[in-house]
Formats: structure tokens, C-alpha cells, sequence
């Protein structure tokens, strides 16, 4: 339907409206032939929409409801509908959808002025159309680029009664009315500047971008730009986490392309070294087969396809040309109605995407880039590959999780060693109006539902999310080296009088068919405790290699608080070497066994998430926990280890079993040396100095073999025997 | 490296050898510059294999070990070495491939005459290259396609040599040697006929044919002919279910295939009324989003995607044309290296496909189809409709599961209601030498296990195979309807004293938005018993309409025999009313509600699989059990309810709750009337005369209003009270 009209249009767009790269080479090779497929379905799936909406007329009703309401649901198609029926205005010139959104705005007009707060308000941040001041917020971003697009069609008593009455208003409303939201630095805040100083430029009042761009008082002290230098470390990562960062992305990119389109001598893309693009290709980055790790408060099912990607990765394409960033596209399916979606479809089209360059990568977390880090360590490439990352970034402020030096790993498209995200069934009415639920703060966020250290069965600072704020890890060292990647970090006061350094990394082996996770995970203080390490996984267990003692008649909770009470105990067992201390399962078409060095007295816990959860809240997903009762100090070592093919259609299955035979652990001098030994009879060693300083060299003997190596950190082949037996 | 080569040949193929389509239509569009890329993958697959296999040299080995093990492996690769390096050879003339298959083939000559009873035989069905006849078998009729391919380019001497010292004895071996086995109304039998029968047309031996297709007193009275007559039913349903029919369906298609090319005048597609072109329909109609339906000992990743339905598609179309299976093997991926693969991927690329048409379908089981049946209820189109499956087949033997009158349901692409199908990790050495497991007796095989009753925690026939083999379900009725699909059934002597009638329909029902399944269980019987009712589910619990009784810090177990020994019970409930009779759970992006009408006295049970399971060889799957203590007789009325959306990228939910306000049941003059009120007020009753005439006049009175209607079951549409008050 819309198509031949588009065709005929978007050569219209190639060339009457470059405003927007204007800074960039001309797009010289567009022309009205050239195809864009993912951006003809946009703007049919948005015709469809606005058929739709028209149909129904223009409906803006008196706000009563709260999220998920008929009033709140309403306004948001309206607000979506203003927005498409502007882009599809000026794509297609069709009058109808100018006068759509003209008296969706007027309707708009009649309503706004006779609003105070909404009556669903549930604390003081009230907003006038919906029940949180963030979403009018959200309401007026996008209310304004739909009005930017028609504006100049209306009469101007029109254009005078919607400027004044509608956006005139909401701007005052989230800038001066609201100036503690305002005021902050935080992703709220920037949705505000964001709505604030587009409109500012739509209407030329320059008062308005200044206090966007500036804060109300002018000062740069609050306002989008110091938003931009203090959200954001240097790295571009986002404290709260990639889930978060997705959605606090949207506003900063979707406003900087109006200052840049408005006031391009401002250079904003550049501001910061590049902050805004670089935190784009981060938000990628924390992506594995196109999800974003779940970090913190994280709904899993989240993925690249998201309205705040469409128009991140288009408009970051639109400035940079990045062809990596197509491929994003394409995985995405899908771009956003605008000239950068428009090029970008044109672009993809023609074959000029390259693979996204999913790589290892440091992320220091914080202002100044030094409150933690998150480390990625891959192998292979693309949306697949091997990711392993080790999460020693701070604690991200009320989302965050106790969860301090804890890894998550990823391979062969699937979770392997997994977060449990948070616990919510987001907008299902039965799961607490689908709000976060109860099981969020008693086990999402403990500790122990995550993949490191408890201590004493509590969470990390008692569970005490401001005191939890104040402590970040440090990361002591990282390498990106291929075939040695290392990231190592300790954390200091998450526990009274324990402190725990993790070196984790991902070593090419001798003898194994796909790289190795290392673990150490060494643990100091000067009083006994209870230490658990737990391993969330994925998949079904195939082989024991330890004696258990199973509870399979009646099952018991593990504990009774900080998440303990959601943990079923399958069985118990307590093996004394590294030959029998392992556990394999297979996940899709692959096996993975997790070994350990038991130390002397530990005892290991098979179990599952789900206990004392009386509503289904949970997942119910298998642990295993490595527990010891040590006097003080403890070393904890492990791998993880990928192997074999299990192929259902051929009925073919390869290296079932672990490719390994032991491993141990010695503490020589100050260094820890991880041996792996695999079946085949070569060994391996991992030599740990916790030395940072790259020059100084550190020895060791292994076997009567002497190891030499430089830095923090070293793989090393020990040679043969000169006889395999022993 | 192989594709251009091939392009010049597969003109030759197209011309020089047509004997395969004989029968058919020359291939008109055929021509050199037609792509086939689905062929040329074969090819290039096949030739790399064969690159492998040549660069290893020949190495056919002293058999010792059983299956999985080093020899039976490399058998296992000899014979596929030898089958495509023949079609090789056949496609691309190169000498080398030739040169490698008679080079093993000779080996095999020195090796075959020196054999006895295979060394790891397991009881007396042994082999000689491997430990089990089958494989035996499955080796012949591999190697002598590969030798049909060559045999022409030896000289004299070889060709004596392997005629009769490999193909000669091995066809003597599998049919007098082992006429225990090759006398038998089984798929053993049918690969072993299939191999003799393939060596007499190569060989040019008539009396191997001859015994291959009428048994070996040439009587007609067992061998291939015989085979398939009884094996399957006249719908081409095979009675050990999907997953058998598919390793079984090979050797019928590809010795049919055989006896085509050799002895057309034999029409052997068309014997009896087609039943091997309907028996391979059947397989395909047999599988839902791909995967084979999970009856029986089944894996359940076994998908179309499989060696068996690669040959068997490709025989099919070569032979019908049905441009269906084109979409078939699309889906697949795949075909064969062979003159039938390459029109079939010629004719796929030339965009001839159209969609296989999955339909609802009524399979009688047994030789003459009336030893019950299988009733496939289907809406939507294509690989991921709806589908509920009413297995009301006959035991179907030693693989056969206690599931008499068991339902399936599968939508949006994935399985709903669910069957465990085996307990069994296929060729994993851990997993109890990868054979099945314990488990698949105490569980899998159990009635507990499956969606059907249970009287007094026992399984079906007390779980005495053999008495299953005796007894089948009746089908009483079926109706492919559009929006009102029906079949019935009953089962007699499962249970000593009981009777059970199962109705089951999938219904369209003013006010839901997707077809409403229904399930009314009538079951007789004059003495008290225990009725316990399972429904086997994937998803994540959302809702429960009624207050539970919840073990939250221990966790009991159900029963202690007949899989009850393996039910977790997470809770129990007793709603009064089917207002409250429900639970919601969530399972992709789609809400299910299980609703009953709860007898007086009953409980219900939300419990789990995984108890007494040591070894963790258990899936972990939920299911609500409805229980009651019946004086005798009673009825279970259920719905399953398909319904809303759970959109997590656009973060949108809609209709998460039950569009049903209430079911009942009512029992009028012998009739069950089932009747549906959604909470929008519509009124839909379901009513069974379990009356077989078409033409009978039936009538009941519910709410004061008369339904009428004719035959077994109708679905009336009741009109509204005037008043939606009450």
C-alpha cells in the first residue's frame, strides 16, 4: 500500500532533507532505486498503526489509571501515534497523517492545562498525564519529534495553542515544576532534559535547551551535559548495567541528534571523547546472541530488538558510517522510521554490513572509570562465541545486586554459567501487578544466587544496599592476550574481616578441545568461617564423578535466610581430589564439566532455586556449591570446561566425558600455580603472582620442573614426564 | 572445490541417466545452468567425508566391539565411505572415489569369510561386523547402493571377489543364516530384506530377490510384501509411533525405490493402494514444528531433520512431485546425493515449493486399522499451528508406553501439554552406555506420566506388556469440522472394572481469541477406586485460582510405585468450583489457563518429576494432577485456554488472566453437555450424545433454554439471557 508512494518519496528525503548529515559526506550513492527493505517494513508496520489509530479517532482521555491502565496505555499509543504520524508525514507528504497528529495535539491542548497531579500518583513524583513523572517525560520526547515534523503546516492560532498549551507547559512542568527529578544525575533526569531541550528547539526558545544542556540553573553542574560525564564512565559503561543502560541510551542519543542537527557547531557526538557513540558500542558489547547479560535488576528475555536500540544503533550509523553497526541491524530486524533509518536500510541493503566485532574488552565502571570494572574475555566471534565475563563493577545503586567478583560465561549461543536477572514477570497482572516481586530481594539480589563467595550464609554487606554503594572492587590486572585472557580483582569490606581476590581466566589447553575457564578464587582472614561458592548452570546433570548422599524421598531447604531459604538440596557428597570433585551436563549439543581442588573437610551441595516459594515466583534452575569451614584463609580453584558433540539427528555423540584428568592447586611463595592435567597426559600450568608489575620475573617449581614467567599472570606448558605412567 | 566439476555433470546425470524416473516425465526444465545449492551442499559434504575417509586409508577392522565402541564405529563409517563415495563416483566420474570403495570392498572380501558370531554379541540375534544383526543389515543395504555404483568399472576377477565373498555371504548371512530374524513381521526383518533383496538386483541373483520380497519359502506369507501389509495400518501409521516410523520407513523406501528402477512393471508404490508414498506422508503429518510427536520411547529431538527423512523426501517427490515436500525438505535442509535429491533441490530452487499442508487427521493403527487410532486436531497452517494429538492407538509393543487415551497439545510452535517420551540420553556413556535408562520403565512408561487416568495409583493393564499388546481403545468418532473438530474413544480392560470414554475437541468460542480445547473423561465403573487425572505442562506458573496447601521447606513425595515414586508434590488445593479451578502459566510469549470442574471431594495436585532420581537422570517437569475418591463412576470436565500476549521488547502485555468466566457439566438423558461462559457473558455449550448416528435427534435443557441437535457432538452457541447480571 505505502510502498509506491515511499519509493517516490524517499528520493525526496535523499535530497531535500540532508539537514541531518550535514556534517557528514553527502550520501552519493543513494538513489531512488536503491532498495531498503527493513526500512519499507517500518513504515508499513507504522502506516498500519496509524490506520489503526485513526480509526479510532482521536481519543485523549481525563489520565485516572496507572501503569497498565486503559488512561495509561491510551496516552502511550497517543504519544507513539504523534510520533510515527510525524515521520510518515514528512516521508509521504499524505495530509492525513499532519492532521492526525494536529488534532491528536489540539485535543492535547484542551486537556493539558486543566491537569495537576495524577490521581494514581504513587509518591511525590507525580507526573500530569501518567502516574510517574517519567513518563510524561518519555511522552513529550516523543510527543515533539511527531510535532517537529507538522509544525510548520498548521495556522498559526494552531501552532500557537499547541506550543503554549501543550509543550510550553510539559516543558515547565518537568524542568521548573519538577526540579528534583530535574536536578538529578540520573537516567530520569535525562529523559527530562532530553523532552526539555527538544522543545526548546522546536518552539526557538533558547531558554529551554539552555536548561536542558545546562541545568535550571545554567551552571553545567546538572543538566544533559553533566549527565553525560558523570552516568557514563569513561568506558562507556553505565552503572546500573546493561539493562539499564539500554534504556538510559535512548534519550541521551535520540537528544544529541537534535543538538546536533540544531547547533552543530557544538560538536555534542564529540563531547567527552565521543562518550554518547562509545556508550552505544558498549551497550553492544554486553550483549551475548543479542541479549544483554543480565546484570543486576535484569529481565532476561531483553534483547537488541528494542525501540531504544532501533534508534541508538540508526542514529549512531548515521554519524559514524560504522558498517559493524548494519550487522547489528540486521540481527535486530528491524530501524526506526527516520532518514538514519533510512540510510541505514539502504546501506544494509546494499551489502555493506560487516560482522560486529564482539571482542574481549576492560570496562571501568564509574565517573572516573576506577569504582570497578567489568572484564569480557571471548574467543570466537560474532553472536556466539565464548564469553566469559567476570562482573567486579560496583554495586549500581538500588538495582544493583550483591553479587561482588561474580562471572557469568556464555558459549555456543547459550548461557552457561548463568545470573539469575531479576525476578519479575514485567506487566503480568497476576505477578504483582508486575512490579518486582518479593523473591527479587530474597534471592534475586543475594548473594548466593549468584557465582561467588558468601560468607557465613549472609550477602554481601549484610544485604545494606547504601553501605553497598560506598565499596567498589578493584580490578588488580587484565589481559586480552588471545589464548591467555586474565582478569583479576579483589574486593575489600563487602564481608567484616574477609577479603577475597578472583583471578579468572580463559587458557587455550594442550589436550582440550575448546578453551578453559580458570578460577581462583583466594579468600584472607583472620577468623574461621563458613565459605559457599555457588555455580548457577544450565543443563542436566550427566555425571557425578563423587559419591552423594541424595535426598530423594523428602527434599530440605538449604537455610533459612539472605536466599538460602529458595534452595532445595538435591544431594550432598564431599570428595577429596580433583579427579572425582567434578560434575558434567549437557546444554544443547555441547558437555561441560566444572572441577574443583576440594580443600580439606569441604563439602559440596547439589541443589535448585525454588524452595519456599509458595506463588511460582521463581525459575527453578540447578546450583552446585562448593562449602568449606575453613579456620581463615581458603583457597578455592576451579575450571570450567566445553567438550564434545552430542548430535541427536546423526545419534552421535563425542568426549562425553571431561577431557581432563586432575587438577591441583600450590601456593609457592605468594603465587598460586593451577596445574591441569588433561587425559592425555599433557599438563598445563597457570602461575598467578598477583604482581602487577609486568617486568618482575617470579619462579616456582612444579613436579621438580622449575616455571619462570614475568607479570601478573602466565600460562605455561610444563613438558613431559619422559614417561606417561605414574 | 567440487562445485564446478559437478555443474558439468549434473547435466550429464540429467540425461544419461534417467533410469531412476523411468516411469515419470523427463525432466523438461532441466538443464546445466538450473542451481540446486541444496544438492550441491551434499555433494560437498560427501566429498569432504570422503577426503577424510581416503586420507585414513582403508581400515576395516577385526570386529570386537559393541555398539559405540571403536570398531562398530568404524564400520559405521566404512559403509557410509562406500555408499557416497559410490554416488560420488556417480556424479563426478572421478576414478579416485572408485578406486576407495573397491579398495575397501576388497578388504572386506579378505575379512567377511573369516568371521563367526560377532564376539560382543548381546543374546542370539548376532551379527558379524557388528554386535547386533540390525546393524548388520543396515550395513548392507548402505555398501551395496555404493557397489551398484562401481561394480561396472571392475575388472572380472574383483568383481567375482566382492560379489561373493562380501555381498553373496552377507545376503546368505542376514536371510537363512539369521531366519529367526529375517522371518519376522518387524522393521529388523525389513532392513533385512531390504539388503538381500538390493544384492539379488545387483548381483543379478533372482532367488535373492525373490526371498527378499516374499520370505523365505517364496509364500508370500512373511518378507518385504508382507512387510508392508502389516506393519502398517491402511492410513500409514506405523504402531510404534513417529520416532520408530521414521527409522523404519528407510529400507521400505529405499529398496521400493530399488524395485522401482529394477522391475517397474512391479508398481510397487502402488501396493497396496500406496501405502509406502502414504506411509512417508504420514511420518511428515506426524511432527509438529518439525519434531516427530513424542509417542512412546521417543527422543524427543528427533526432528525431520534426520538421515531417514532426507532419503525418503527425495524418493517421494522423485516418484509424486508433490511439491509439499519441497517445503518439507526446505525445512529440512537437506537432501541426498543422489538423481532424486538433485530434482528435488533443482525443483526447490526453481521456487516450486508450496507449504506442506499439516491437517487434522484420523490414523486408524493396526493392519486393518481398527486396533484404535491416533486423531490429530489442527488449526492454523504450516509447522506451528495447533495441534492436539489424541493417542488412542494400541500399545504398540515393546516400546509401547501405559498411556491409553493420552493427549497432546502443542501451539505457537512449541509443546504445551506435553509427553516425557523416553528416559533415555542417546550413545552417552555416562547415562547407563547411553541405552535406556531405569527411569524409562519406573517413569516414562508409567500412566502417571502421561495425560490420561490413573485408577488407584496403578499404570495401565498393572503394566504388564504384554496384556497391552491384547487390548486397544475403540475410536468411537471423529470430526474434522472447522471450529469444531471432535474425536472419541474408549478403552476397555486397562483397568479390571473400569471403562473409560475420553471426548476430546478443539473449539472455536465467541469471546476467546484461540480455539478452546475440551476434554470430557467419562469413566464407569461399580466399585470405589482412587481417579487420579495428570496433565503434564511447560510453562511457568503465573496463576492459581485456588488456595493451596504449599510445601515450602520440605518437599514429599507422591506415591512409591508406578512412577508415583518420582512425583515431587509442590502443593495441594481443593477448589469447590471451576470459577476457581484453574491455573495460568506462561510459556513463550503466550498465557495458558487449565480450568476443571472440581468433583465434590477432590483434590488437586501441583507437583513435579524428579523424585527418587539419584542419578539425576530426570527431567524436572511440572504437572497438576486432579485426584478424586469415586464411589464408582465420574466424570472429568477440563478446558485448555490459549490466550493474550507477553511482548518483553516492547514490554506490553495483554489478556494474562482467563477469558473464561466458569465450565459445568451436565449429565442430560445419557448426553455430557459441557458448557463455556466467558467473562464478556457468551455462553457455549458442547454436547455429547456419544451416539454414533448421524442422523438422531438429541436434545437437552440448560439454563431453561433447549439445545437440540444431531449425531455424537455438536458445539451449540447458547443466546444471551437478556441480562448479564446474575
Amino acid at each position: 500500500m505505502i510502498r509506491p508512494a515511499l519509493l517516490t518519496l524517499s528520493l525526496a528525503l535523499g535530497t531535500a532533507q540532508p539537514a541531518q548529515a550535514a556534517a557528514e559526506p553527502a550520501p552519493a550513492t543513494v538513489s531512488v532505486a536503491q532498495p531498503a527493505p527493513l526500512f519499507e517494513e517500518e513504515i508499513a508496520r507504522s502506516a498500519a498503526f496509524l490506520d489503526q489509530m485513526m480509526a479510532q479517532g482521536v481519543v485523549v482521555p481525563v489520565p485516572t489509571d496507572p501503569g497498565g491502565g486503559y488512561t495509561h496505555e491510551q496516552h502511550k499509543r497517543n504519544y507513539r501515534a504523534i510520533y510515527l504520524g510525524g515521520q510518515l508525514f514528512k516521508l509521504t507528504g499524505e495530509q492525513k497523517y499532519a492532521d492526525y497528529v494536529r488534532d491528536m495535539l489540539l485535543s492535547y491542548a484542551k486537556l493539558y492545562p486543566t491537569l495537576g497531579d495524577h490521581p494514581a500518583k504513587a509518591n511525590q513524583n507525580s507526573g500530569r498525564l501518567f502516574w510517574q513523572v517519567l513518563n510524561d517525560a518519555v511522552w513529550l520526547v516523543n510527543s515533539v519529534q511527531g510535532y517537529e515534523a507538522i509544525r510548520g503546516t498548521l495556522v498559526a492560532a494552531q501552532r500557537k495553542q499547541i506550543d503554549d498549551q501543550v509543550f510550553r507547559r510539559a516543558a515547565r512542568f518537568l524542568s521548573v515544576d519538577s526540579a528534583n527529578t530535574f536536578r538529578r544525575i540520573h537516567n530520569h533526569a535525562t529523559w527530562a532534559a532530553a523532552g526539555v531541550g527538544m522543545t526548546g528547539y522546536v518552539l526557538g526558545d533558547k531558554n529551554l535547551v539552555n536548561i536542558a544542556l545546562n541545568g535550571l540553573e545554567k551552571d553545567g553542574k546538572t543538566g544533559f551535559l553533566r549527565q553525560t560525564e558523570l552516568l557514563f564512565s569513561p568506558d562507556g559503561y553505565y552503572t546500573e548495567g546493561p539493562y539499564y543502560q539500554r534504556y538510559a541510551l535512548m534519550p541521551f542519543m535520540v537528544f544529541a541528534d537534535s543538538i546536533e542537527r540544531n547547533d552543530p557547531s557544538r560538536k555534542i557526538f564529540e563531547h567527552r571523547d565521543g562518550i554518547l557513540l562509545k556508550a552505544l558500542l558498549t551497550t553492544v558489547q554486553l550483549t551475548y546472541n543479542g541479549h544483554f547479560l543480565p546484570f543486576n535488576d535484569a529481565l532476561k528475555d531483553k534483547s537488541l530488538r528494542t525501540e531504544e536500540l532501533y534508534q541508538g544503533v540508526a542514529i549512531a550509523y548515521a554519524k559514524t558510517r560504522d558498517p559493524s553497526l548494519l550487522s547489528v541491524a540486521e540481527w535486530q530486524g528491524r530501524t526506526v522510521p527516520t532518514d538514519a533509518g533510512l540510510l541505514l536500510a539502504r546501506d544494509l541493503a546494499a551489502g555493506k554490513a560487516i560482522p560486529f566485532d564482539f571482542t574481549s574488552k576492560l570496562l571501568g565502571d564509574g565517573p572516573n572509570g576506577n569504582l570497578g570494572a567489568v572484564a569480557l574475555l571471548r574467543t570466537g566471534s560474532g553472536f556466539t562465541g565464548q564469553t566469559l565475563v567476570t562482573k567486579n563493577s560496583s554495586q549500581g545503586m538500588g538495582h544493583g545486586h550483591f553479587d561482588k567478583l561474580s562471572w557469568q560465561y556464555y558459549d555456543n549461543g547459550r548461557e552457561i554459567v548463568t545470573d539469575y536477572g531479576a525476578a519479575r514477570f514485567l506487566n503480568i497482572e497476576a505477578k504483582q501487578g508486575g512490579r518486582y516481586l518479593p523473591e527479587n530481594e530474597s534471592w534475586a539480589k543475594q548473594t548466593v544466587a549468584h557465582n561467588t563467595l558468601v560468607v557465613d550464609e549472609m550477602s554481601d554487606f549484610g544485604g545494606d544496599a547504601k553501605l553497598a554503594d560506598t565499596l567498589a572492587p578493584q580490578q588488580l590486572y587484565y589481559s586480552a592476550t588471545p589464548g591467555e585472557q586474565v582478569s583479576s580483582a579483589i574486593m575489600r569490606g563487602a564481608f567484616e574481616g574477609v577479603t577475597f581476590t578472583r583471578t579468572m581466566a580463559l587458557l587455550d589447553v594442550d589436550g582440550l578441545s575448546q578453551p578453559l575457564v580458570v578460577d581462583v578464587m583466594r579468600v584472607n582472614s583472620d577468623t574461621p568461617h563458613t565459605y559457599d561458592l555457588p555455580l548457577h548452570y544450565m543443563g542436566q546433570i550427566m555425571r557425578v564423578g563423587f559419591d552423594l548422599t541424595s535426598n530423594v524421598t523428602t527434599r530440605p531447604v538449604l537455610g533459612s535466610a539472605n536466599g538460602y531459604q529458595h534452595i532445595w538440596v538435591d544431594a550432598k557428597g564431599a570428595p577429596t581430589d580433583s579427579a572425582t570433585a567434578h560434575l558434567t551436563w549437557l546444554l544443547g549439543d555441547r558437555f561441560y564439566t566444572a572441577r574443583w581442588v576440594p580443600q580439606a573437610g569441604s563439602e559440596t551441595i547439589l541443589a535448585e532455586s525454588g524452595a519456599n516459594d509458595p506463588e511460582f515466583n521463581l525459575r527453578r534452575e540447578p546450583m552446585v556449591i562448593q562449602r568449606v569451614n575453613s579456620s581463615g584463609s581458603t583457597v578455592f580453584a576451579s575450571v570450567l570446561e566445553a567438550h564434545g558433540r552430542y548430535d541427536g539427528a546423526a545419534e552421535q555423540t563425542t568426549a562425553s566425558d571431561s577431557q581432563i584428568k586432575t587438577i591441583r592447586i600450590e601456593q609457592i611463595d605468594g603465587s598460586d600455580v593451577l596445574v591441569v592435567e588433561t587425559i592425555s597426559g599433557s599438563r598445563t600450568a597457570f602461575a598467578i603472582s598477583y604482581d602487577a608489575d609486568p617486568a618482575t620475573r617470579h619462579s616456582a617449581k612444579i613436579d621438580g620442573t622449575a616455571l619462570n614467567w614475568t607479570g601478573f599472570a602466565k600460562k605455561i606448558d610444563i613438558p613431559g614426564r619422559g614417561s606417561s605412567h605414574e
